[in-house]
C-alpha cells in the first residue's frame, strides 16, 4: 500500500529559503543536500514528501535496482556493468524515508536466509541505501538517529559506495545520495561531522504574519477537507514548477560565472573564519545552480547571496569572546560592493 | 479471556475537560489524540476504558484484519485492494491496549517461525500496530515507554503507515491510530516530539468539592459491590450519549465556520508564541467537532473557547524571564471580545 | 521439595499493625496488598510466609491451574470457560513467591520449547503470574526489582490479566492478586507508580520495650530448637485465627456504614492533600473489612481509624516549605470528634 | 586435578576472632557465617582454604549429590524423599568455591542441552549452589560479585532453597549453606542486605608485632619449602582440634544459659541501636555455640563477651552527628557488671 | 564497482608537511604512519585517496591474498611458507580503506559458515587485516573508531600479526601495515596508546592565502566538472613523482647520516622531555627517508629539520605550569648550530 | 607463521632494575611475576618479548598440552595423572601472550562445536591459560584488560587452577603461570587486587643520559637494519645469561639466609605500614632468589636491598597528611646498619 495525496509544493505558503534550498538539490545533486531545522509543526516533513510532485525525470538503466546512470559506466553496480548495452529508461527521482527506527540491517541490506536455504548460494537482500542511489535520502528526525546508522550514513556518502560484508560475504553498490534531513532542536543537535555533511541549512520557524499564517491554516484545512480537488487546483503551479525545475537541470553545464568570482568567495570564508574549503565550493556550486533556476547562464549578484544565506550560517566558527556576528547582513555588503560579480 | 464490566463513561463524576477530549477525538480521529496528564488514582485509565462502551459504529472491510476502510482504496491493505469488491460490515471502533512493557515486535509485528518452517514461506504476524489501525491506540503510562518503541510509534504516527523489514522480507501495512495515553508527571517528562504527536492534552486532578469527592467514593463503591446493578442504571444515559456521538459524526462535514475565525486563531497562536502551526489546524478542527457534538452546524465563541481550552496549555513556549503567563483567560477575553465568530 | 515449618503467624511479638494489615488483606482481597517497610531483621519476611498456616479456604475450579472462580464466568481462563459446568474444589489461598532474581520468562510465562518440537504445535508454559492468580504475590526486597519486571507487573495488576506474546503465538490468562511486598528503605525507594499499586502500607521496627524484646528472642530460639513442639503449642491461637478470618470473609457483604462516613473520609482526604481518589475507595474497604474482623456489622470509629492509620500515612503528598505535619493524630480527633461515624 | 596441600588451620599465627568465628561456624552451622574484611595478604583466603582439613564430619544420604541429611526427611531433595530408607554416609562437611568470574548458569545449575538432545528429555545440571547444601560456601572477593549473583545468593539464603526455571522446565533442590566471605574494603563495600546476611563479621590486620610477624613469614617459608613436613609437624594440632569441634557439635544441644541473658542481651541490642533483632538471636547462639567449644554447658560472661565481639560491631547503626562510639569496651563492661550471666 | 577517478596527489595545492609525511610512509613503510589532523573539508581523506595513483610497485607472492614479501619467508603466511619457491610478481601497494561502522568480524576475519556447512571443515574468511599486509591501512574519522576495534588494531601493529580464534579454531596471518589515519579534533580526541602508535604526525588547516586558497576551489571545480580531463592534465607531475618514489626506495639503503647526529637527535629528545626512544628512532629514520626522496646519500640540516617537524610536536610532555613552549623554532636553531650535521 | 627475530635481551641498554626482575623470576617461579609501568616507547614489551632467548629449560610432560611436570603428580592435569609412568621432555618455558582483545573464550578455552557435532560428545578446546601453566603469561597494556577478564586472572592465579563450565559440562586443569604485565599509567591505573597480585613491580623511564640514549637508538638502527648479524653478534652474551639462569636455578633450593634476616624485613615491612605479608614473604624470596643469580649460597646485605626495591616501592600504604616518604633510602641505611645480614 502508498499513500496516495501529497500536500503540492507550491501550495506551501512562505518558507523560501527552504524552498529555494530542496529545488536547487533536485536540479544539481553534488550540492550536498539540505538540512532543514525548525520547531514542531513548521511544515518541515511535508515539504519533503510535497517534493515527490516535481521530482525531475532522468535516465535509468532498465531494471536496476539502484536506478544506475546508464551513462556513468565506471559507478554502476556490477550488474550493470557487465551487461554490454545497459538499456535505458526515463524514470522520476525517488524520495526514500530512512525511519529514525531503522534497524543497521535494513540501512545497509542483509543476507536473504531463505534464499541461502533454497538455492544454497548467499544472496544479499539490498536495503535502504541500495534504493537511495541517485535518489534523495530523506531521514525525518536525523538528530535521533542512531549513532552507529550515523557511521554507516558518513562512511557511504563520503565514498559513494556501500559495502556490506556478513558471514564471509561481501557485497558493494553506489551510493550516492541527495542527503535530506529535518530536525527539531529541542530534541538534541547533530554531530558536527554530520552536520558538515550537509551542502545547505536553512533553518524554518512558523509564520508570524497574521495573513499568511491565516493563508496557511486556511490551505492546509482545505488539503484535509478534500485532497483531490485541492491539488487539482495547484496543478498548473506544480506542473510549471516541474517545467523549470527540469530546464534548470539541463541550462546548469552553461552557466558560467565571473572571473574573479572565485577569490571574492576564497575573501568571504577567510575573513568569516570558516572551517575547511567544502564552504567554498559549495558556495560556487549553490550560485551557479541558482543561475539556472532563474534561467540566466552568467552568475549574478544576487545568486552569489542567495548562495552566502544557505551555506555560510552553520559554518561560521564560534570564537569565544570574539567577535562573530560577522553577519550575512555584512557578507551581503561586500558581495554588493565587489566588482568580482 | 476478557474481562466483561467496564464502570460506565457517563458515571465519571466531574472530569469535564477529559472527557470532552476523548468524546471529540471519537467523533473526528483526525484530531491527533488526547494525552491525559494527572497524579495517581484519578481515574485517567478507568475514563479510557469506559470508552469501550460508548464507541461509535463505523463501516470496515468484512474479515480485514487491520479494519480497511471500504470507501477509501488508496489507504487499504494490499488484501483488499486485491478485491474487487470489499465486502462490508458495521463494528465498534476499539481501544487497543499497548503495554508499556511490551517488546518491539509485539508492536510491529514479527515472523511467523511455525508458518516459514511448515510451509516454506515467510509470513509476519501482525501485532499492535496492526490491531490499532483506525482505531484507539491506548497507552497507559506513556513516558514510561521505552525509547526505541517510541521512535516506532512517532515513525507510524508520522506516515500512517507501519513498515516491517525482517530478515529480508518486508512488510507494509496501515497504521493510522487514534493516540490516548495517560501520565502520572511523577514518573518523569514526555519527549517534546510525542507531546506534539497529541492533538489535545488535559491535566486531571483529584476532585476538591466534597459533595462530589464523597459521590465519586460513592459510585465507585456502588460499582465494585455490584457492577451489573451498576451498569443497568446508567444504561441510558450511556445509551443517549452513544447517539450523541454518532449524530455528530454525521454532523460533522456539515459544520462551517465564520469567515474570520481562522484569523481569531492565528493571532491568538501568535501572540502565545507557539511553536508551529499545528496549534492553529487542530483549533480549528477542534472547535468545529465540538460544534457537531453540540448538535449545531456554526462554530460558536463557545466552541472555539473549549478547542482552546484544550489545545493551546502545553503548546505555550516557555520562554526564561518573560512573562508568559499570558493565559487562557486573556485568550477566552480575546475570543469573546473578538466579531470573528 | 518444600519447606515445611513456618513460624506461627499469632506468634509474633507485637507488630500489631503489619499483622492488621495482612489479615485485612486474607479477608477482602480487593483491598490491594500490603507493603511492608521496614530495617534488617524485623520479621517482615517471616510474617509473610507465615500466613501460609492462616490462609482462607474458598472455592476453586478442579484441576485449573489458575485456581479460576467457579462463580465468576467473566474472569475465568480459556480452559474453564469452554467447561458448561466447573467442577468445585474447596482450597486454601496460597503464597506465590517471586524472587528478585526471576527472569521476565519465569514470570510471565515461556513458550514450552519441548512440546514445540515433539507435538508440533506451540504451548505456553505458564510462569509466577499464573499461579498467582486469586492467589497471594509475595516479593521480597522489592525495591530491588528490575524495571522491566515492574513494568509487567504494574501492567498485569492494572488489568487483571496476563498477556504473552512470543514467536507470532499469543496467551492470555486471569492474574489477579493481592500484592504483598517488603522493602529495606537503605537498599534504595520504590518507584511512584509501584507504590501506589499497595492499598495498605505499614512501617516497621525492632521492638525497643526490652520485655518485649526479649520475648522476641526467647520465641525465636525456641522455634529454632524445636519447631514442631513450638508450631503445637500455638496451635489453638493459629486455629482461632484461621476461623475469625474464615467468619469475616463471610460476614463482609454484611457490613454496612453511617451515611456521612464518605463524606468525613473525603473531608480527610482533602485536607491532607491526598493524590486521586484511591485512597478514599482503600479507606471505606479497610474500615469495612476491619469491622468484619472484629465482628460486627456496622463500621465503627475505631474502624475508620485502623484504616486510616494502613492507608494515609504513605499517601500524604510532600510539599516542600509547607506544613506537612498534619499528622495521623490530628486525623483521629477528626475521626473522634466527627458524627458521621 | 585437585591441589592437595592445604595450610595448617592451627599453624596461623595470631588472627583469634577470624579462626574462632570460622570454627564457630563449623560447629553450628545456623550462626550464619562469617565475612572477612581485611586488607591485601592478611592470610584471609588461605585461612578459609584451610578449614578443609578440621572440618567435622556428619551423616549424610548415600549417593545424594545434595549431601541431604538423613534425619530431616522435610528438607531433603524430591530424590530422598522417594527412598523409603535413606542409607547413611559418614563424611566430612566440605568448602565449595564461588569463584567472582561464574555466570548464573554455573552457579543455579543449567539444562543439560546432550541429555535433552540424546534422550528426549529435559535434565537439569545441578551447579555450585547443589554442592554448596550442608557445606561451606565460599566466595573470596564478595564485593565484587556480580549484582545479579547476589540476587540469587540472597534469594537462596532466605529460603533455603534454590529454584531453577529454564525454557518451560522447573527444579528445585535444598540449598542450605554456611557463607563464608573474604573481602578486600579497597576494592568496594558490600550491598547493605548482604552484609545483613552474615551473622559474624571480622577485621583482619597485619600482624604489627615483630617476634609474631616474623613466625608468620618463617612457617609461610617452610611450607612453601616442604609442605608434607610442615604439615605432619603440624598434625597433632590439627587432630586436637578436629576432635574438640567434634565434641562441642555433640555437646551443643546440651548448652543452657541463665535465664536473664537475654534480657541483657536485649538491652545491649537497644542501647546500640542495632537494626532488627537478628543480632541478638545471633548473639545467643554464638554465645552458646563458643561456650560448647570451651567444654562447659552453662553459658558464662567469657562466651557473651566472645558473641559480642563477632556479631555487634558491624550492626551498629551510623547515625549522623551523634554519638556512636558507645564501642564494643563499653558492652564489655556491660556484660561484666551484669548479673544475668 | 570501484569509484576511478581519484583527484590527483600532486594537484594539491600546499598542505606540504601533510604530503611530505604520506610520501615519507611510502618510501618507508617502517616509519609508523601518519596522523592527519584537522578541521572539517581540508582534503585531509583526499589526499590520502589521492595516494592511489602514486604508490610505489612492489614484488609480492603471485596470487596470496596477504600480499606475502616473498624474499622475507620468516614473515610470510603458512600457504607461502609451505611452498618451495615462492612466484614473484611485480603490484602497486594498497590503500585498504578501514570504516569506522566496521565490526570487529569485518576487521580481523570471521569463521566462513557456509564452507563448514558444505565441505564440513572450517575455513577462515580474512578480513580487513589481512588486506592490510603491506598496504596502507587507512582510517577515517579514527577518534570515532569503536575502543574494542582499536584494542585490535594495536595488538594487530605490536606484533605485525593477527590472530584469530573463533569456535575453537585458530588463524594467524601477517598484518604488518601502514596506519593512516584523520580526525577532526571536534569529534574528540584520540587515546594516547594509538596516538603514540603513528611515527608522523601533521596538522591541517584551511588555506588562509586568497590567491592559494582561489587556485583549491578552482582546481576541485575543474576536477568536478571533467575529472578525466583533469587527471590528463595532471598526468606528467604524477608520474614524475612516481618516478622519485620509487628511486628514493632503492636509494634507502645507502643513506648514511654523519656519526654524532644521533646524539644532536637524543639531546633534543631529552631537552624537550619527550616520552620513550620511540621519538629519536623515528627522526633518524624520517631525516634518512627525507635524504632518500631528496636524491642525496647523507643526511643533511634540512632532512633532520623536516624530521624533527613531522616526529616532535605532538610528542612533547604537557607539563602543567611549566615552560612547554620549548617550540620547533627553537629545535631548528639546535639543528643549524649543531655541527654534527 | 611465527615472528622470529627478537632483540636480543642481554643487548638491552639500561633499565637494570626491569632487567632483574624478570631474570628473578624465570629463575624462580614463585616470585609472583612482574608489572612494569612505564611512559610510551620505554622498550617495555620489548623486554619481555626478548626474554624468549634466554628462557631456562625444564622438564615437562611428553605430548601434554598443559606441560604438566612430571614431579608433582599432585598438579599434574588429568590425562598425566591417569598414566602410570609419565613420559618426560626437556623443553624451554614459553612466553605466552593475552592480548588485550581477547575474548573470554579464547582465554579459559571453550566447547568444541565442531567435535560434538562430529563424534556426538562433548570436548574442551583449552585456551590461553591451559598453554600459560608453568610459562610466562604476558599482558601488554594491562590496565586495559576487561574487568571480567580480570576476574577470570584473579581466579586462576588464586588457586592454581582453571575451571571452565559451559552448557553442562567442566573442565578443570593447572593454571600456574608468572604473570608478566606492562602498562603505561596514562591510560588508567590498575585495580588494586590485581596489582596486589604481582611479585615485584618496577618503573622505567627513558633514558636521560646523552650517551647511553645514544647508544639505545643506535643499537636499536642496527637491529632494525640487519636483525640477523646484531642478534649473532650479542650470541655470546645470550649463551652467557641463559647458562647464568641454569645455574641460579639449580642453585636455588641450596641458598639460605642468616637468621635474623626475617625479623629485619619484618621490622621494615612494619615501619614502612606495608599491607599484609606478602610483601615480608616475597622479599624473602627475591633476596634468595637473587643470591642464586649472584651464585652465593647465603644471602647478603646487597640481596636484600636489591630485593627491597623491587618490592616495596608499590606496597607503601599511601596515608594523606602522613610522612609517607620514609622511602627507599631510609630502608636501605636500615639494611646497612643491622646486623641480621
Amino acid at each position: 500500500m502508498e499513500k496516495k495525496a501529497y500536500y503540492p509544493f507550491t501550495a506551501i505558503v512562505g518558507q523560501e529559503k527552504m524552498k529555494r534550498a530542496l529545488i536547487l538539490n533536485l536540479i544539481n545533486p553534488f550540492l550536498g543536500g539540505v538540512l532543514i531545522k525548525g520547531e514542531k509543526g513548521t511544515a518541515k516533513s511535508t515539504a519533503v514528501r510535497a517534493l515527490t510532485e516535481v521530482l525531475p525525470v532522468r535516465k535509468e538503466a532498465a531494471g536496476c535496482m539502484f536506478s544506475c546512470d546508464p551513462d556513468d559506466r565506471s559507478f554502476q553496480c556490477d550488474e550493470c556493468r557487465k551487461k554490454e548495452n545497459v538499456e535505458v529508461n526515463f524514470a522520476k527521482m525517488k524520495v526514500i524515508n530512512l525511519p529514525v527506527s531503522a534497524t543497521e540491517d535494513r540501512v545497509v541490506g542483509s543476507l536473504d536466509i531463505e534464499h541461502a536455504l533454497t538455492h544454497g548460494e548467499k544472496k544479499f537482500e539490498p536495503g535502504i541505501l541500495a534504493r537511495a542511489n541517485r535518489n534523495i535520502l530523506y531521514v525525518d528526525e536525523i538528530n535521533l538517529l542512531d549513532d552507529h546508522i550515523v557511521d554507516v550514513l558518513l562512511d557511504s556518502a563520503a565514498m559513494g559506495v556501500n559495502s556490506i560484508e556478513r558471514e564471509g560475504v561481501s557485497f558493494t553498490h553506489p551510493a550516492k545520495f541527495v542527503l535530506v534531513g529535518t530536525m527539531n532542536p529541542e530534541e538534541g543537535d547533530l554531530r558536527p561531522q554530520l552536520l558538515d555533511r550537509f551542502g545547505l541549512v536553512v533553518e524554518v520557524k512558523g509564520e508570524e504574519n497574521i495573513e499568511m499564517r491565516t493563508e496557511v491554516i486556511s490551505r492546509r484545512l482545505d488539503f484535509e477537507k478534500d485532497s483531490t480537488a485541492f491539488i487539482k487546483k495547484w496543478k498548473a503551479e506544480q506542473d510549471t514548477l516541474q517545467l523549470k525545475i527540469g530546464q534548470a537541470k539541463k541550462l546548469l553545464t552553461e552557466v558560467v560565472y565571473p572571473e574573479d568570482m572565485l577569490k571574492l568567495i576564497a575573501e568571504i570564508s577567510v575573513s568569516l573564519g570558516v572551517d575547511g574549503h567544502r564552504a567554498d565550493i559549495t558556495m560556487v556550486k549553490a550560485a551557479v545552480t541558482n543561475a539556472a533556476f532563474e534561467g540566466h547562464t552568467v552568475v549574478t549578484k544576487s545568486d552569489v547571496k542567495t548562495a552566502a544565506e544557505l551555506v555560510l550560517p552553520h559554518r561560521m566558527r564560534r570564537r569565544p569572546f570574539e567577535d562573530s556576528t560577522l553577519d550575512i547582513e555584512a557578507v551581503f555588503k561586500k558581495i554588493e560592493s565587489s566588482e568580482a560579480v
